[in-house]
């Protein structure tokens, strides 16, 4: 499956990355994570993305952590690799990495810290569409990275068919339209994800072929209900089940600094997170326990699912 | 039906106010134009809103036209009358105005120039909640005025049932979704309308009853096509719409200053509608002949009306 | 002095606007603080500013407020009348107004609600400049309102002799610098004012010829004192005292929702002021009553006179 | 004069990172940049800061950048690392390797791509501050990274004596300001440099120390004499030289991806910088011509030397 290229569709989850007190990645609990998340139904998964915290990692590591991912799923799913380092030799360095790893495609964030130009943004994506050996998907987080506009993306998508789909983590909408009406008359099989929880049914229902959300690393039975409620016209069953995500998204994400939130959750469903590499006061420390009191109810089995069929 | 107590729903035209080249109202043309928007199936009308300028017009101007709409309306169809004055005794003064011209509610911006605190919103539209004749929609336009948040709008809703819905304009789904998420529990009749034109058919299909948009007093043809497409579940066809919809609004919104681009569309349609108060420049003029000739072939009666069976 | 058509220089109050618990306005409350002002030195009055509320004033409201505070100013210093209206033709009304009135000149606050193009504010002051029968000085917050930009700033300065300088509030002293760069040249006439009482002296060093403060109307002995170490060269002292405003500016900006903060360290000169016209909650009132008294010991007479000296 | 722990004031040098057309270092150079700017009189040197373009080197060539830099500065004037990594620890590490090294200071910029709460800043900064090896500037640059608020500042400050000071590329002058005033009573010691050249004499005049600003890496003569002439009270001098400094900074900064500008100017001084490692559009490399033929003529022998005597 590793070496389908048909395109990418469905929810893939970025996940977290698991480490012990240390900061050091736990190598057997990310294998067990990964078979959990096959198991409860992702349709890809997606190491070194924003909840992986690939910014506080060496490169050595995140080529690690992939590494361990990609061979525990061995094919079952595909995996997108968070590919983005210091300047463009380098993420192509890494694009020939994940080529020979034998991932399905590459997401490669814009630039960030400097704030590009929009000329910036075309010139570095041009590069990697040009020379990258494996297929490259655009990753625009405008809060977070330079933003990639609709102009861009139109015109990265007709050039090089190496770029081949756009995960954008805007959360708006009509912006996400404006893509999908720009890019498909001349590139149908470019893949649109949306990387904003809040909004999935919606993005899926106006165009989106998948997610990559972070509430999909915590409730995947929730995520791959949503999506096969709303691509099987199963609407309300859809609706309901987006309002109950949004509820966990919310939580997660607005307690603590991200993505410490979603750690809570997912030591509630069982996993060793640790609490990754950036310091915390002991204030933060009480926020997230106090989200765990929050959090517990949502998250046990039961609740889990009885979701699934209220 | 102008003292129905239903709850909104369906698209209301917040109209253009058509002046003359001096920028006084044109009042038979306004009421020729009342009746085309009836004749082609809006759902309400909503005068004094931001695409009527309210802003630019004396106080007594904006009574007068709400009046004319009102009259030429003669209960066809709910109004709703944009009621925001210079402070909460004048704006209660015009609540009672429109209590007495019997239109079905107003529509209260929260106060702007100053960017106001939660705090001070609550304060404000409590008072307007407490004291107002006539029902109260709020409406929420963070790009202009003071943000109403959700814990705001989640507090007048219990605690003044005068308040009987939102017009919000932020075009964001998730926050549309919070807002409902938080108040229909205990006020399942609040309405909740989107005013951003670009998001309409997903936020209908979040939960929204309805919207208040510009568009539809362009293309009335086709906002009442999709709000019917999309509450009968003919979705393919209200998403074909959305997104025919999405090319006219960013085509109008986006040349010039708002709402001149809606102008000239109006204009495709054969009405006088004047360039309103704001002095343009030749840049400006230039720019929206440039648009006249992008917008002629969306806007000809043969493609208003092929776009509807599509 | 009221036709005296020197540049302002110095500092100008915009006056907080006295009312009762109702709201309206303390006519005699006003003329004393009007005498009370011009005692303590400052060089010039400034009603209908954003410190004196001015949309939240009826128009004829506004009009009697300045001719309240010009009646008592009797010409012993120049006023600055804030004009700005519902729209062009409005506001051109008003200019006459206060033509007729004898104040030195209007200031005219950029459009707000619509937030403007370039174009379209270049336009609006160009149609004042034109038809104003009194001096106009531009009135540039873009916290608040539409932006003036550099180049709207010097292409009106160079074609509208009518339009004599620009007050600035956004408190950004390279933007100030730009303006001046770019206007004296031509127009070594035009007066830059600021707004931002935080950078009063930096802003005065790098070439402001005055400012328009709202700590003048709270401590008008400090502004004065500030206004002329800086201008005779007494450098520390003006350092001094303008860390010392910007602690008073800070807390009274900082507590509670403009201007109250200020209102509250009025009342502690002596004067009665008034809640205005924007309803409070208790909680806004508790926070305004701790104001009370963290400003009571920075505003009693002995610590204006000591700050005088220190 | 490494080893001389005296506070840190005058005007330190964010060294563009000179390179090939493959974006290697050009050691020999960077060398003869490092004397020409010791000579022109900078008060110190700052390799790996956001003109360096840190974020675009390999742990390893920063470390290196900032070796040779030091070799041939020899202790001639002081260094000022640039030192933030991945992460706290590699962060640590890097303070340990320039300890040995034998600079005078690291700066650490505050965490990016990831917007940390205050909270967050806090606690990254505490561990560094508690176990850096190495005095400590913070580096605040929220345009780009997390901001780091006043009580933030403050609270390091009187926690870590290893904390010697702050860069602040905000250009907000009212908060420098602030933060002199909440650091000074407790820590006179602490050093505030300005990184915005725009504002550089007013905060020299407002009580900063210094400044870290990238046109002392173009035109070195004019910012000591700018320090040199604030310092000693010529302040005319130093506001023409602030202006003509602006003039320099706007157009270095205004066109193309920063530090492209900044390139061009120095190149007209006679260096090779090549074009880091940033792809760049023809029409990037169009406008950036345009920027040498207006730039030539302030940058030139004469004029540089011309306006020291103006």
């Amino acid at each position: 499956m590793a070496n389908d290229k048909s395109p990418l569709s469905g929810i893939f989850t970025p996940n977290l990355t698991l480490v012990d007190e240390k900061g050091q990645v736990l190598e057997e609990e990310l294998r067990r994570y990964t078979d959990w998340l096959i198991d409860k139904g992702v349709h890809g998964l997606y190491p070194n993305g924003s909840t992986g915290e690939f910014t506080r990692f060496r490169p050595e590591e995140r080529r690690r952590i992939a590494t361990i991912i990609a061979e525990q799923t061995a094919g079952r799913v595909p995996i997108l690799a968070g590919a983005a380092e210091e300047n463009l030799q380098e993420t192509l360095k890494t694009c020939e990495f994940y080529a020979e790893l034998g991932v399905r495609a590459v997401a490669v964030v814009s630039p960030f810290y400097y704030k590009l130009s929009p000329d910036a943004v075309y010139a570095y994506f041009a590069e990697i569409g040009k020379n990258s050996p494996i297929d490259v998907t655009l990753y625009n987080i405008p809060m977070f990275a330079s933003p990639i506009d609709v102009p861009t993306v139109q015109r990265l998508s007709e050039e090089y068919p190496r770029i081949i789909g756009i995960k954008d983590s805007s959360g708006d909408l009509p912006h996400m339209m404006r893509m999908i009406q720009a890019v498909r008359p001349n590139r149908p099989d470019f893949t649109f994800m949306t990387g904003w929880d809040a909004a999935l049914l919606p993005m899926l229902l106006m165009g989106c072929n998948g997610g990559t959300n972070a509430t999909s690393g915590i409730a995947p039975e929730w995520t791959k209900q949503l999506f096969e409620d709303a691509t099987s016209g199963n609407f309300e069953a859809a609706k309901a089940m987006q309002y109950r995500i949004l509820q966990l998204f919310d939580r997660a994400i607005g307690t603590g600094d991200f993505p410490d939130g979603f750690r809570v959750a997912l030591q509630l469903r069982g996993f060793k997170t640790g609490w990754g590499r950036q310091p915390q006061t002991a204030a933060q420390k009480q926020q997230l326990e106090e989200l765990r009191g929050i959090l517990a109810p949502l998250l046990d089995e039961t609740a889990i699912s009885e979701a699934l069929h209220s």
